[in-house]
């Protein structure tokens, strides 16, 4: 998402081990305003703009039950962020920081996590406010935010 | 973590996709008193016992300032869940709901994530309150809490 090429003064590559410990299956594809990197907001905010995460067919039957709740959780693969850094310079300035210090999408695993507002459910597509990432960007997960998450019938799952 | 073979009545399975969409890289293993699947806690609990979150050497320079902030984002690979549950039915009666509207691990791409409350870090070692998961839970990413997150200097990261 973010510097593919460019490191900053004073930010620490490692030689990246093969990613290949596990694999990710995706499972949808989400669609928002932002094209563009540079206009992403930092943070999705829960008055944002209404975005669509649209499932793809084999996974569209698991969407039954979600419209039970205020906000979801959504996980989804940065896919244009490099992965190899272990000190981040996000200021640009030279003082750095470690990469789990910070939420940039430049992270070993470039996973994002978003808490939305559930705003409805269409077919295989639901409709959030609250994300903030790139038009186009993979979704690999969905489920109901832990915070909002009252078992309906008070048995946990 | 849970039913690998067995499935419930009502329960639908998909035929899952090859999942070779992204490769996961394992940045070190969580250590915590539950040895066995039935002993885990549903959910974390913020006054639970300390858990560690060892980070593999590679990594452990990255942890630089994430003593600053009070929670932390933990994501964690479930390596023991089964991958191709579409409805599940949690209670075991033949009620089923999709598996998006459950916070099941078992799930197409098994990640859990949990805020967590920092308690220290030694070393490669992060100590915190709040996680559920099973012992030697192999860890995927580590990243300020987004609500505890105020930039240090007024500048976002």
């Amino acid at each position: 998402m973010t510097r593919r090429d460019a490191i900053r003064p004073g930010e620490v590559a490692v030689d990246l081990p093969p990613a290949t410990d596990a694999g990710l299956v995706f499972i949808g594809r989400i669609r928002t305003p932002w094209t563009d990197r540079l206009a992403c907001p930092r943070q999705g905010r829960r008055d944002g703009p209404v975005c669509r995460i649209a499932l793809f067919d084999t996974w569209a039957g698991g969407l039954d039950g979600l419209d039970a709740f205020d906000a979801v959780e959504v996980l989804y693969w940065l896919d244009r962020s490099r992965r190899d850094l272990l000190r981040q310079s996000p200021k640009r300035d030279g003082t750095t920081r470690g990469t789990f210090a910070l939420r940039s999408p430049v992270r070993p695993n470039p996973i994002g996590t978003a808490v939305a507002t559930l705003v409805g459910i269409e077919g295989g597509t639901v409709l959030v406010r609250g994300l903030d990432c790139l038009d186009g960007t993979p979704l690999i997960d969905l489920k109901p935010d832990r915070c909002s998450f009252t078992p309906v019938d008070g048995v946990p799952d």
